[in-house]
């Protein structure tokens, strides 16, 4: 890992420009416009290629990580990652007609969330879902009322809630008993749907799913979770003999944003996930599952970088300093939804000294439209320069508003050198196509 | 007002249903599908025509309520306020684009935003941008570069910040020193911007505006800026000889969103206001300037409801209630960026008691998203059931985003016991139009 940057595929060039997976930022603005999304595909690869690997070296046949496409859903990723031979989770009937688009056979995709349509569950069946991951009956009902009418046995993992407290942020921590996901093993309802499950004739019950929270840096909260998953498992085998093929302990594992942020280790942590699910398993009397994870943030997160161009800078003597770009939270709602912190540079006076503190603003009508304070920019900062923001590859394209009416940006994917458009920059005729 | 309701547009027929401008909110959601928003076309011209009397009645010829249109930017409302004859402010060149697409004038419009981009600026002057409301001088530069080149001299306000406190929520709170937006008087920063325009020979000064935040209650906070802005009028009259013959006093009256919020007279705040000004000019020695204001929120907030149906029903014992629905913080995102309050209802069992307590949570796969907590609703609430909230019509649709691939929802417009659609439903290819 380069030292100096909070991602190794960021370093800076003989002209003192910032540059992206080997790339000059200051070029690609000027050749694609700002504001600008970049992803690393190399990077991709090479994260879901770790989980790959530490999947292949420490679970059972048949386990596999699932790229969490909610992080940021388009086509080309799910080409990538039909290319990586990565499973994907989906939450949507848009994220499956997307990965249906590109390509990606959806017997290989697990469809998520608290709450599917009616017409969210026949479209999936209709079109071959391999997995529902599921938290409640009446989904239960409609899914199998579906698998009936297409004639099949539908596959289906129930999201259970372990009740860990992952002490990470509030709005994104969702293991606990109160949360509007999953069935509490605690309050005895977990066991409940397992059977309930059980009675329908036309769902094939895999085994359970667990989530317990996003941007998880804590100790050991992985194999607490698998602990708890494991008992149950065996718990229900007593209970009424139905042993899990599958668990799924979801996804969460932390990125760096800043300097300060911790550094995981996917390959370590996810042995030490095995180490725990192997002696669990043998205390419960039960096999070890075949295991799945749903890595999303920590395959595409420092794979992004957004380019803004600087518009006004604005100095208030005795207050502080403000830098507007031509996005915001429209392309990244992260500040103004979670306080969330980001690394962010001048991309074309690097080798400048660093003493403009300023908050790094949006353009968008709205005080709370910031996307990081307390920043050192080089202090000649001025209208027209290449504003660069790092680790922006999840969670920011996905979550983009076309709020004040600002078009979302194009991405432009890195690879090898060379650079190609996956998602096209939205014009004034995309923003006026709904109205009548 | 009707009492039972934080809106006067809300009601119950006889079978019980929510009624919505007089209409069936239950047969509204089968006939055009959930989620769905409605607005009120006929609140939305009564709202207006509040605002028209009043200044009528209050302010000098060529005073001017104008729709703050980032609230709510479709072609169809710049239709209502064309035919309503108010004024218009927009923030981007796609709320521009959209006005010139729905018919409205351009020469009546005013382009706001603490960072327009040259080309934002080329594009509105080419096509007759009324008045830019501006706050540095990097923008000048462009503006009037820009009116140059067209042969024009470019009517331009200066975005001030007059320092006041609304004691609002910080993230919609704009009118401090401390601000992205404007330029503070506090400072001198606003002497020297004024000076500065006037130098720019392409560019003609109107005067000045301010915004002192959003969803304002306060007693006396527009009167309090009023006075600030009219002093400096006086001021910069001494200074400079210069007279400002426009003020713009931004937008920011509250709205009900609930039945604990106050309710803001209108007509007599303006009345208020002008007694403030007319006051303030005497004695600072200046003529009562045209008064232009920006309401928003007060034009659309309580024209529009949007349906939802009901997925899962969780009941935690012990802990708490999630009642899903088929939207969330894609079409909603107010709870999760403000933690705003709503009043919502289940639509179809009006008359039943209302003893179950839950949140009313969102169908994407993040705890923060959750549309409003601690609702009462019918005890029988279901899957399947019409879910209504009340209050909608400003920043719901604007903000909307399609995080986790959820197509937005269509607007349909209520007007005279009719409806018709304005917005169409956003489909899965128009989800995958931008993807290569």
């Amino acid at each position: 890992m380069n030292e100096n940057f909070v991602c190794k595929n960021i370093g800076v060039n003989e002209e003192g420009h910032l540059t992206f997976a080997g790339q000059d930022t200051v070029s690609l603005a000027k050749e694609y416009g700002t504001p600008l999304y970049l992803m690393d595909e190399d990077r991709i690869r090479e994260n879901m290629r770790v989980y790959k690997k530490a999947f292949a070296e420490n679970f059972p046949e048949g386990s596999e990580p699932l790229f969490a496409s909610k992080a940021c859903s388009f086509a080309q990723v799910y080409r990538i990652a039909l290319e990586e031979g990565m499973g994907i989770d989906v939450v949507s009937s848009g994220e499956i007609y997307t990965a249906m688009k590109a390509g990606y056979p959806l017997s290989n995709a697990h469809f998520h969330g608290n709450n599917k349509t009616d017409e969210d569950i026949a479209f999936a069946i209709r079109n071959g879902i391999g997995f529902f991951v599921s938290d409640n009956r009446e989904e239960l009902d409609v899914i199998d009322r579906e698998a009936q009418k297409a004639g099949i046995r539908q596959k289906v993992l129930l999201r259970l809630t372990p009740g860990i407290d992952t002490h990470t942020y509030e709005k994104i921590n969702t293991g606990l008993v109160d949360s509007k996901f999953g069935t509490a093993i605690e309050t005895g309802q977990a066991e409940e749907i397992v059977k309930y499950a059980l009675t329908k004739e036309n769902i094939e019950l895999k085994g359970y799913h667990c989530h317990v929270g996003s941007q998880v840096f804590a100790e050991d909260v992985f194999e607490e979770a698998a602990l708890i998953m494991i008992r149950f498992i065996g718990h229900m085998k007593d209970v009424c003999g139905y042993t899990a093929e599958y668990l799924d302990l979801g996804g969460g594992y932390g990125v760096r944003y800043v300097a300060g942020d911790g550094y995981i280790n996917i390959a370590e942590k996810i042995r030490s996930v095995a180490e725990t699910v192997a002696k669990a398993s043998a205390e419960a009397g039960v096999p070890f599952p075949k295991i799945l994870m749903e890595p999303g943030r920590s395959i595409v997160a420092d794979a992004g970088m957004t380019l803004y161009t600087a518009g006004s800078v604005k100095r208030i003597p005795g207050y502080k300093n403000y830098v507007s770009i031509d996005g915001g939270m429209t392309d990244n709602p992260r500040f103004a939804l979670y306080g969330s912190k980001y690394t962010c540079y001048n991309a074309g006076k690097m080798n400048e000294e660093r003493t403009l503190n300023a908050s790094l603003v949006g353009r968008c009508c709205e005080s709370g439209d910031i996307i990081a304070e307390k920043i050192d920019f080089a202090q000649s900062t001025c209208r027209g320069d290449v504003m660069a923001v790092c680790t922006t590859g999840a969670y920011n394209y996905s979550m983009a508003s076309n709020y004040n009416r600002v078009a979302r940006p194009a991405m432009v994917m890195l690879k090898g050198g060379e650079s190609y458009i996956a998602i096209r920059r939205e014009t004034l005729d995309d923003l006026v196509n709904l109205d009548i």
